[in-house]
């Protein structure tokens, strides 16, 4: 059976969508990674992470999966010709009427699977709003968690490869073969923030960045050693962490 | 050549997109559609349409296909649990940041392919916004115009083939085979406002609807008769008027 | 007895407006038409129009004649110094609070008499709009339907007496006479338009535009050949129309 | 010549309007006044004296009379069934459009003449951020200042005819013979108040208050005695304070 | 007891906060103030002069004294680099919020006591707004009513000791002795202003205006023969005042 | 000389705030915390923590310390009677307001200084929208790093110290002594959220969160063993870690 949600009639919406089921929202963006790898990067990775994810135990943890957003909030690389990106007011509503949508439904669990880091603290706040507003129980995952945000990166990278760097561009190669031009690609490192202990990604000190305050090429990373084989190790470990997840958020009750 | 405008890398934005471009925006929705039809319908029709005219023209035209939306403003189904809905707010703030990311490219051109009728007057008042804000020429096109909006339907219907009605079932039918469930279908036309001359879809006064106002299923018109062989009869058509828009979308200008 | 609602004191709109009444509201612009019109010609034939339909058939259907907002949203205007025009935005909130107001009355239609093209496709849209939140049965009429929605202009014009053509000069001579200087009207119909067969004005492409896209001075059509002799009989079986139009909504019911 | 701004064709602004010209916005309201007047009183009033004032000094002091609002902000009489109210953010937003309209023509000087007290602190809000967002001088005047911001009222009222009181219905009876029903009226003073030395209308001390809190007829003073005489001196008096205010307007410069 | 709200536990504030009790928001600003005073001046009065309030009668009318605000809106001031100053959106939301907040105690009654002078017409529009959505009995008052709205100020100043002026620093100079700077002051009086009997502060006809309007320096008044002995008489007159006002605050009501 | 940024005159911020001065913008709350503490706890962290840093390095670095918040978004919290909330929206538009204004003097650099959990991912967000907006270097410090944000707390607590828990409730003992009550704390760790991998604070997988979902006391954690000397030496053990941040901050620069 398809567990995508949009191949639900509509009528079959109440019938099929129980207070157990979680809905899963996959979120992509389209805007420049650099010169080796196309916009549609964090969408593809979001969508492909999701689906296998669903693929997994969608069935057994009764998720139905929404249409993955392929535009969202890339203001950082707004500089660039191209980028599509919503402002944070228009994220922040979009993802306010999901949520109404989704609370008209039986469903009580919302999962956002988050593929670009440029949405992660704005996420994170509607996380909470939604739960005021409708009463969801939400849950924000991310196929790879940011490095800005408290995930890891290569130490090669001095854990910096924030943006279109080594695991991004390999994951890409693994899912999308043949469209990743590597010999654009340069070392893009801001190795001045590695002295930092307070003020640097993941550092206890975030600050505001674009993607072109670095360097003109608007890409964070080393991506020149990326290869399929890293990215399918990546991203098979990635589902597997996400079903694990999953599995606490079908059990997840506040307990009160 | 891929014309699908994310697979192009960002830097390759300035060059591959001219002043001569045509950006292709296709609006689809998530909502119920009746018992017969998934809540996809919108957006798959939406989404293959843009595709087989950028199929058929894309390259001689130098169209991009953007991302197709998914969800759009379907609150006069809102009454069904599960439809996703924007606000008119959300929708007009989302079609704003498009238009502006749009006009960070050269293009001069931005096309809307829209699938759901619900979308219609508010993307025709967006034109003239985007025109008025980013100095954009928009255009407005339908797989097939609606009943409502100036567009056909079948005599056997009344002109009243509105939402989940004859064509637009054997468009699905045609477009995803064995997705559609005919035998849940019944006549489901508003007979009385048949007698209307004024005050019927596509008369010379407008109304407001919901679309469970004239019967609780939620569809108009009557869809019982519906075939693959007419949707693919429809769709062809469709797509040839389109690629005949494009041209003349192409050569566009307002002559002064 | 007095049909214009503002003649009611406070306590009496209970008993006078009942569910069967209907409330009429006209809408006009204050904008430029050329260098032969005054800014009130769309103000003017909103009123007069209004007015007309009420003498006619205020009493016999229980109309109650709302105000007639002077200003709307006219933005296509905005290049030319003096125009007085409402945002989007503020024009979607007057009318928003005004269904809100009007819902609060025992009425339960509504009917927007909107003579300015420009509001069209955004009053179309607020139709639904206050159906949802507020319940009301909603309708838009116009003195004259915009040819650039369906209606029909004429053939000298090539179907494009858009915004101070033959038509609105005629009818505005017949309301106002001695208003109106001729001889400084010209010729402005965008000929080249009239060579596609979907990307023009009614065709099934619409697109969007300033009043000065085609010509700097701002009308379209052909006003040279106006008259009031014209003008009475088009205005006459306007609000002829209007009146046959009134009896359909006082009927109209969804029939659910 | 006429000194309706709405008289001018488009073209012509730019010559007639000057920056030595003063544009003038009559603001009125559509609200339950009591049972003894019309819901028109302060659109009337407002029109009325804007039109006199015009008469007496437009064509010296160049006065341009732009359409009368005949809707505005009335919330506090929004517990009466039938009051049309725009909300402070629409009342906000429609002054804004009309400021940024106004300073797209030649004046440097907008006047508003507000017949509603309900209005009277939002526009004294206003009359900044005009200035500030367009750069014109701006100012608020009233047909007679409202006890609750400053003017005074009669003794006999205790300083309390505030809405519908004796001034203002004896001027509505002097421009509108026959439309009051003054049989209905009764004194309607909120005595209390008068005894408090601070928190009173017109004290050193506002406070919030809706129409209907003093008593549920909604309006407040003391009708009884009104009477045309009254009224047409009243109005002779505020119309020859306003031409004299007028004058210097049009000699206001900050000196600086 | 402390008086100070943020003070108590949060359970505790359902039995502290009764219906009988007085919430008391203090409202100051920073903004320049002429180079003889510092930025503080409307924060310091509004905060020193609620704590005398709540220091006299606090206890005995049950009175709490909420944390305050030390920006809000200063836009008359913005040309001056480094004015904190919120938008005339963002305070009307904040008092919003705050009277939500306030509304979510026991507590019927809130009192603003503003001590900066460019908020008071919308603090007196939001009186009603709060009143209107919470229910809230809503009131306003000053440390010293600005002449601008009422009140008086020195003739030597011509009553025009607006902004910066004798009766300000005076106050300020008790309040902080050695903070101000009179070394540096000028008399800054728009004596110009004082011929007009309708345009001027406080007269009939109010006007727009920046700080900068009047003089580059941005202060008006003549603080040159400010004293700290009159600035003590002038607080403890207005504590005095303020007291008085308090009692009429707890016993209002409408009496309906 | 005082580093209070109020305490400036308005005419001085241009020669004393310069390109290499940090803005410091504290950041508190006015929200319930237990029935151990009162609702004043963030602000006098965020204010107390502000000042000590400010006294131990503001003349060194150039640092101007702007007047604390104390309402920030505690919506979390709103299910308190009591609780001061700016909603999310209100939240933003004045942080945007601050941002405006600080950009309008020489600075370059602003530090938000967040003592209240509830901030932290909108602010993350705000960073980049104030870097975008005005081209400040922005950044987010916490006297503690929230644990659902990275920071750490107690082992004892299960790492769940997240709100009136051990720490915090020490901190204020130090800075207030004797104003909490701790004989009313009890312990309130949410003990089944410690088994999840994944959904935990801190954790991979963030989740929407009331203060009373997880215990109606509203308060998470374990204040029971707190005391003021483990306040001592948390807060200057925090106050010494951001003085090094804020000397990362002074020389921070994208190296581009």
């Amino acid at each position: 059976m398809s567990r995508r949600y949009e191949d639900l009639p509509g009528p079959a919406v109440t019938a099929q969508v129980t207070s157990s089921s979680i809905m899963l929202l996959p979120i992509g963006a389209t805007e420049q990674h650099g010169p080796h790898l196309p916009m549609s990067v964090d969408t593809v990775i979001a969508h492909e992470t999701a689906s296998a994810v669903v693929d997994a135990c969608g069935e057994r943890l009764d998720i139905w999966q929404l249409p993955t957003m392929s535009v969202s909030k890339s203001n950082e690389h707004c500089w660039a010709p191209g980028t599509l990106s919503y402002s944070p007011e228009t994220m922040a509503s979009a993802l306010d009427d999901i949520g109404r949508s989704v609370a008209s439904t039986n469903a009580e669990r919302l999962v956002l699977l988050n593929g670009h880091g440029g949405n992660t603290t704005m996420l994170g706040t509607i996380l909470r709003e939604l739960r005021i507003r409708f009463g969801l129980k939400t849950f924000l995952m991310h196929p790879s968690l940011p490095p800005a945000y408290g995930g890891t990166s290569t130490s090669d990278e001095l854990g910096m490869g924030i943006h279109g760097g080594l695991n991004e561009t390999s994951v890409f190669m693994h899912l999308r073969p043949g469209q990743t031009r590597l010999e654009l690609a340069e070392r893009r490192v801001p190795e001045a923030l590695a002295d930092n202990a307070h003020v640097r990604f993941g550092g206890s000190v975030s600050f505001g960045w674009l993607s072109n305050d670095f360097n003109e090429d608007g890409y964070i990373g080393d991506p020149t050693a990326a290869n399929a084989e890293l990215g399918m190790k990546l991203f098979e470990h990635s589902v597997a962490e996400l079903v694990d997840a999953m599995s606490e958020v079908k059990a997840f009750n506040f307990g009160h």
